[in-house]
């Protein structure tokens, strides 16, 4: 148990320990450093938070995180908006964005159908998502949601309410083997999932 | 190499991975907690910060951080103002009050003699603790440094500017293995100065 003989340091203390994964003694580390700073290098600090909360907008196609009312992606004349990603969060949008391998647009779900949490079809963007896909129009949608029970059952609500169109493919993720890892320490679902996917071979 | 489509968020993490062994991935964790939360939440956390930087002091007798002119232990008058105990930083004095086997008062060097670092005995709250132990006047002064050769040399220059009085016992943190270890884990330095400075068996 820390002891701190100053209330502020507690208090900032206590602050910091409600981000995810981080305890007081990591807590105190990072309000130490903060003492040890210039001022204006704990006002950019500060300034970067507020912004964060009070400046960023929820883009009004895809409902991404944006600083405008419409975010890059969206704007940006060279991705293909016809080709809808939808996911779960903004967190999974930075994560396909860096893959660098995406150039269609995004559908940030805002979560997943998840019962034992509470959340059903109504609290997610599911009725903008179905509006895109019928105005666009959208040729394909992918499904780039988690490998488990509620991904496929969010994926599986959503694909019944999807325009039934010739035009419109319904895709997901591949699953398979991760790069780079051993067979040996692959799980069975997962090696039988890639064997009946197998993919033609190439160099 | 994560690609955001908002450049607050980016700034965002990019002020969170200042801090100390937080990366880019454990970063943006934090930006999308923080999203989450209420405006209220997000303004305490901020305030929190804003306080450790503008209202806290450093206390006049001891340096140690403090929300007054003087800090709380420095003012309890319950704590013995003739056993000083000497520490490099306020991280010091937070360790030692949390074993709560401590009575007396601090004195916060502000850093450790090392020329390596360019730190001299100029750079650091000498002046001020020969001064305390000559007004208090200390009956202790106990050096509580880094068992290294920084500490060492700190250590042996203000022993050596001490006052010497009769009345005046200058000691040091006892070297030996700690608490909970095996001997067959310990550094033979460790473990010859435990056997030199045994001490009497007790239950």
């Amino acid at each position: 148990m820390l002891s701190f003989s100053s209330k502020l340091v507690e208090k900032a203390v206590e602050q910091f320990a409600t981000l995810p994964g981080i305890g007081r003694k990591t807590a105190l580390r990072f309000v130490l450093q903060l003492l040890r700073r210039d001022k204006a290098e704990v006002d950019a600090f500060l300034d970067a938070i507020r912004q964060l909360k009070e400046e960023t907008h929820e883009c009004k196609h895809c409902h991404n995180i944006s600083d405008q009312e419409c975010c890059d992606i969206c704007l940006d004349p060279r991705r293909d908006t016809t080709t809808i990603c939808v996911v779960e969060n903004i967190q999974d949008v930075i994560s396909i964005e860096s893959t660098g391998q995406f150039h269609g647009v995004y559908h940030v779900l805002g979560g997943i159908i998840s019962p034992m949490d509470g959340i059903g079809p109504g609290d997610l963007h599911i009725d903008t998502l179905l509006q895109r896909a019928e105005l666009q129009p959208a040729r394909e949608v992918i499904f780039a949601l988690g490998a488990t029970i509620e991904g496929d059952t969010t994926a599986y609500y959503i694909f019944k309410k999807l325009p039934r169109r010739d035009e419109l493919v319904v895709t997901t993720l591949a699953k398979g083997i991760a790069v780079g890892n051993d067979l040996e320490y692959i799980d069975e679902l997962t090696l039988g999932r890639s064997i009946t996917n197998r993919i033609r071979f190439s160099l």
